[in-house]
């Protein structure tokens, strides 16, 4: 047995946290910047409630609102100028991954003077500013990771940076700043909160630790299958979705992600598709793949949300996500090329070629 | 729900923790105290790993190894003197509980001018050293808490302090270290992990972290059975019981103890059991009382156990520890009154009165 834990964040999870615990924010500094998208922030009344604290704690912000679904590199730079041009002494992330993954690099822009590129250097001259990170949605599990997920138009794909100094100091989790979401938002976000948990816990770097975290945000994923069906979430249904989510992140945070994040990141960067329901096809495909190198576990996993076999699994995810959307030979094998290049790829469990890919992107849309 | 969740220690487990993962310690200064007991640290291998990584890293050392068994807020004062005298920039910690906890007192008292006995007001004008932490023992868990438990004369018992930042930075768990204990010390200290496990799970502070990660101590506990009942471990039972200790410490960050351990510590002060196997002498008779408060968890982690109920659960432990010493019944009023003034027993499920606990000391020794 070898193995580290590091998990650094610390996390408030409940109705009312940000209020409740607002004094956090005063040992950052006396000047904030919040990150957003601009609509599920306000929508939310995350936004409402962080100003009220940091007013109520003297604290001074201004607002960049500017983070687009799945931010680009462009996007950051100017995110890191606002926040350098503020004098910001912290980062504040309200919303879904794209608005927490974009905080973490103007954490990192508004002390270095580097370009975005550089960032998946991963190593920076200058301590980031501290990040405080509130989900707004319950899938990404960002505001418990080190992870900065950006769009680079350079080569076609999502990449991931991130180090030990890029956790969130602090993370606030209200399950009802979900409830504006969407309910297609609830769903596809759960799908990317499972594919975190089970990617962790069926990856090579898997740990000890990160497997209990990741089987209970199965189990909670599995209570939540009939809401999700149904697409109706009590606040209970809110709260497990979220701290399944949240145990996703720390999950990813020590063993990372897999081929279910490195193939699917190719439907939403040349086909628009939201992340979740981007993992959520190749899903089934990725258990059956892996099966004779990790019988057992998946038998335990499916067994936690009370599912018989792939196949049923396949039913259910199939009926949230509908079917993909159809590739030609080309796209699947230029998207088979593009995934090898993830590191995340190295991780799996099995060894992955590119044909592996292929396969696996045929049967998806079979 | 609502929750804290909050575990800042980088922990590395595995053999060859220290050596392979050294680097860590270069970040924290270019002089470091050692505090231990002077036996197990030597006898372990632990000081030799570390004085080969110090010396590696350029750092210079002094030890202080004057730690004994339950600490007194004496050794820990002269400690914090010799921290000082030294220049240290953080503390090393290398033992069981008592070298660890008092690592964590001297960090405080060598950057804070103040009596050891305001430690216990826990509000420190400067922070204290940086801390780290390597456990020769599989209970304390000390290498994951920020608490710090000093033998206070003055009321007879022992207490603890301790504050985020007390937490250790890095923690290194090698169970190999754990290998040169007597078998008795093994034992005992593995009845320690438990009743953090079993304390955490069904204490007031439970928290939905806490309780998966108590859970799966608990049954780490469990598969050692037989290996405790026979004195003979294995490699795998020390890592096993290590894992399990340091789970301990995890769910007690966020739980505190319970009754168990306010109780069991008169036992320890008054008659020099020690503390492992003070905590066993109660146990059983804590789930009695407890059952009908939380009769579902207590199922459940004896079933975890694979244990039937709580007479085998009583059975199995007495023959582990053997009988308690004799009380007097004035001893019992004594030591009751002295339980009901730990904050501790505040967290019990059950609320709990004087006269609860004398009837636990009472039928303990039946």
């Amino acid at each position: 047995m070898q193995f580290k834990f590091h998990m650094p964040t610390k996390a408030y999870f409940g109705e009312g946290c940000v209020i409740q615990n607002g004094s956090e924010l005063a040992g950052f500094g006396d000047k904030a910047i919040i990150v957003t998208g601009g609509k599920s922030a306000r929508a939310s009344g995350a936004l409402d409630d962080v100003c009220s604290v940091l007013t109520q704690n003297h604290i001074d912000f201004t607002i960049f609102d500017k983070v687009e679904n799945n931010p680009s590199t462009n996007t950051v730079k100017e995110g890191g100028n606002a926040a350098r041009q503020a004098g910001a002494r912290f980062v504040i992330g309200i919303g879904g991954g794209s608005p927490l993954d974009a905080a973490k690099a103007v954490a990192v822009l508004a002390v270095n003077d580097i370009e975005p590129l550089q960032l998946f250097e991963n190593k920076f001259a200058n301590k980031p500013l501290p990040i405080v990170a509130i989900p707004t949605t319950a899938g990404t599990g960002s505001e418990v990771t080190p992870y900065s997920i950006l769009t680079r138009n350079d080569i076609k794909t999502k990449v991931s940076f991130g180090t030990p100094d890029t956790f969130p100091a602090v993370a606030f989790l209200d399950p009802r700043y979900t409830e504006s979401q969407p309910a297609e938002v609830t769903v596809n976000t759960a799908i990317d909160a499972l594919s975190h948990n089970i990617e962790g816990y069926l990856g090579k770097r898997s740990t000890p630790v990160s497997e209990i975290l990741a089987l209970e945000g199965i189990r909670l994923f599995g209570s939540c299958m009939e809401s999700l069906h149904s697409r109706k979430f009590s606040s209970q249904d809110r709260a497990d979705l979220l701290y399944a989510s949240m145990l996703g992140g720390m999950v990813i945070s020590h063993t990372g992600t897999t081929i279910v994040h490195g193939a699917g990141y190719n439907y939403t960067y040349f086909k628009g598709v939201p992340h979740g329901k981007a993992n959520g096809y190749l899903m089934a495909e990725y258990l059956r793949f892996n099966y004779g190198h990790a019988r057992e576990k998946i038998d335990r996993l499916l067994a936690v949300m009370g599912l018989t076999g792939i196949d049923e699994f396949d039913t259910f995810i199939l009926s949230l996500t509908g079917k993909p959307p159809r590739l030609s030979d080309e796209e699947i094998a230029e998207y088979a090329a593009i995934t090898m290049k993830q590191r995340s790829t190295a991780s799996n469990i099995r060894t992955v070629q590119a044909a592996d890919l292929e396969n696996i992107y045929r049967n998806v849309q079979r």
